[in-house]
């Protein structure tokens, strides 16, 4: 079944009011989600809402108060995200990275003191509305193995970079810096079926095609697998996601941020947020984003079936389906999951029923 | 054989002068390459002497001037790099790069009209010495097949970046976004020995482990392999690189950059420079970088014989290796055709027997 945007929106909006967020930042996080969903990454929408007003419910996360401006200069800042929600931070971040850029060419604000922010490629695509650069990272809790280890001392730190083209394209690069999502191994697991070599590995390091040992006591690997297929490069860019994040910002890093899913104290992530504008350097960028991508989707594919694709083209083709459809299509296990909690916060349902779509 | 670092440098530095670079620019190239070697990154050292003799020989390459400044803000800049040897654009740019950014915080500055500039790391590691965060990009000659296609329309563009630790200890992440280098193809090729499956395609574009298809008319892939194991990310990261280079400085980019070792005309390769001053974040930077280092470094082994390393290690034990043996060791056929090199453009050789030192 499908929901209209527009309702997920506001069931998102009303769960998130009803344990104490307010208005504008309910709207916020709202507004990442949905986008999450759109671009078909179901894991970053409302399927986590849940644990958002989790977070608000228990005072683990801020209610209240507007983030902090530590420390500035013309192109760069420090903000204190003072524990509210990420897409707040998030927010707050790249609109002061896009000024500054206007006016020095370049913004680069990081913030610490930040939660959970979405997709990466949100805060990115903002920059896109103006012409510019956008580019966002964040450190998450420790889910991937470095190279040669064991232990995971690494999030999935994601590295979203985002450019214009001519005439509404353009590139939106959203990947985390492990080989694949831990949403995919989960999936693999309850279906039965075996991963790819080069997803994860198990508790004593080795890569591994069970799922089941990845997700008890092992761990993801990064990009590029096994050290000899250049799964040490992966490791090297989830450490530069952490050099601009955790470390750069002074919030928590690596091992020191908290276990996924368990909530016993604040997050402290560390985020970053970049903005450049191309009109500080060669004329005609746009020009070159639009015949960069021309060039790529343009090839011969090895398989006819499947084109040459450009970053974005996939999310491009997801919220095309979704538009047609008039809106999200959701399984239904996740729109009762959400009923129910929406029921415990004595919140109406995400779905009267004329707001059904059928697909 | 091992030979001094400082006979390396003066026999490159004889050997452009004999074809009539000016001294400052030979120095800078016999810099960047005798660092290539020290670091064990023997593919960017003096292995590749002969391409730029080669280049300023025929004139291909600009022997004389200084880059220019085309466009400049408190914290970006343009430049031309007039067709000079890639390190004289790279050290006029990065020491920009890092006066901006003791100003302003961080100098973002990208150059046209390059050619190739030897190991990135060299330029991100200038930052280092200001303690601050270094960055470098290049784009270079289509060698690398996007994923789903078949043709290389993207090079091997690399990614650095050096962050400063405590006591001199650093992070140095000097990375090309293809799985391996196109040099570790070749050298499997010349034993005989088959590639691990993932780093390169035939002309079909289906992943073999027959280097020889990889080298006729095949292609290196994106690191991650193939789409399942996450090739489109490397893709994409390959194609971050062509944006911040190409794309942004209005040079050559992607397909339309000249052959690898045809120098049938101008390179005109696009390069970009980051420098970051972690003093305008939050305090204590340099801590929590030893901190994060120690993380990783200290980490349990999956295999007890190969411990947990964090970017830069293998290239400080090569240093190491170097400076205890008192040189650099090269290969007797290197050496030899060095020296055949030198013969032709009347230059002294690289070996006078004193220099020898056995191994």
């Amino acid at each position: 079944m499908s929901v209209t945007m527009k309702h997920v929106q506001s069931f998102i909006e009303r769960c998130m009011m009803a344990v104490g967020t307010q208005l504008h930042h309910a709207r916020s996080l709202a507004e990442v989600l949905v986008e999450g969903d759109h671009r078909g990454h179901f894991s970053h929408g409302l399927n986590r809402m849940d644990m958002y007003v989790k977070d608000i419910k228990s005072g683990i996360c801020a209610k209240d108060g507007d983030p902090v401006l530590e420390k500035e200069s013309a192109a760069t800042a420090l903000v204190d995200g003072r524990n509210l929600l990420g897409p707040v931070v998030g927010n707050f971040c790249m609109n002061l990275a896009m000024k500054k850029a206007k006016e020095a060419g370049i913004g680069w604000v990081v913030a610490h003191g930040s939660n959970h922010y979405g997709i990466a490629g949100y805060y990115a695509m903002q920059a896109l509305k103006e012409n510019m650069i956008g580019m966002s990272f964040t450190n998450t809790s420790p889910l991937v193995v470095p190279t040669r280890g064991k232990e995971c001392t690494l999030g999935t730190n994601p590295i979203s970079v985002a450019a214009p083209a001519n005439d509404g394209d353009s590139f939106v690069l959203d990947m985390a810096t492990s080989a694949v999502a831990l949403g995919k191994v989960e999936l693999h697991d309850r279906r039965g079926d075996p991963i790819p070599e080069g997803w994860g590995c198990d508790a004593q390091g080795k890569l591994t095609s069970d799922p089941k040992k990845v997700l008890n006591g092992g761990g993801l690997v990064p990009i590029g697998g096994s050290e000899a297929t250049g799964g040490y490069k992966g490791y090297g860019l989830g450490m530069m996601v952490e050099v601009f994040c955790g470390i750069l910002a002074g919030a928590k890093y690596s091992e020191h941020v908290r276990t996924w899913k368990v909530t016993d104290r604040v997050a402290d992530l560390g985020q970053c947020f970049v903005a450049i504008n191309p009109e500080n350097f060669a004329p005609g960028f746009s020009d070159r984003m639009s015949d960069l991508l021309s060039i790529q989707r343009g090839l011969d594919p090895a398989d006819p079936h499947t084109p040459v694709l450009a970053a974005g083209d996939p999310e491009r083709t997801n919220m095309k389906k979704c538009d047609e459809m008039g809106g999200i299509p959701y399984h239904i296990n996740v729109v009762n999951h959400m009923n129910e909690c929406a029921k415990t916060i004595g919140v109406s349902k995400l779905l009267p029923c004329d707001n059904l779509i059928s697909n």
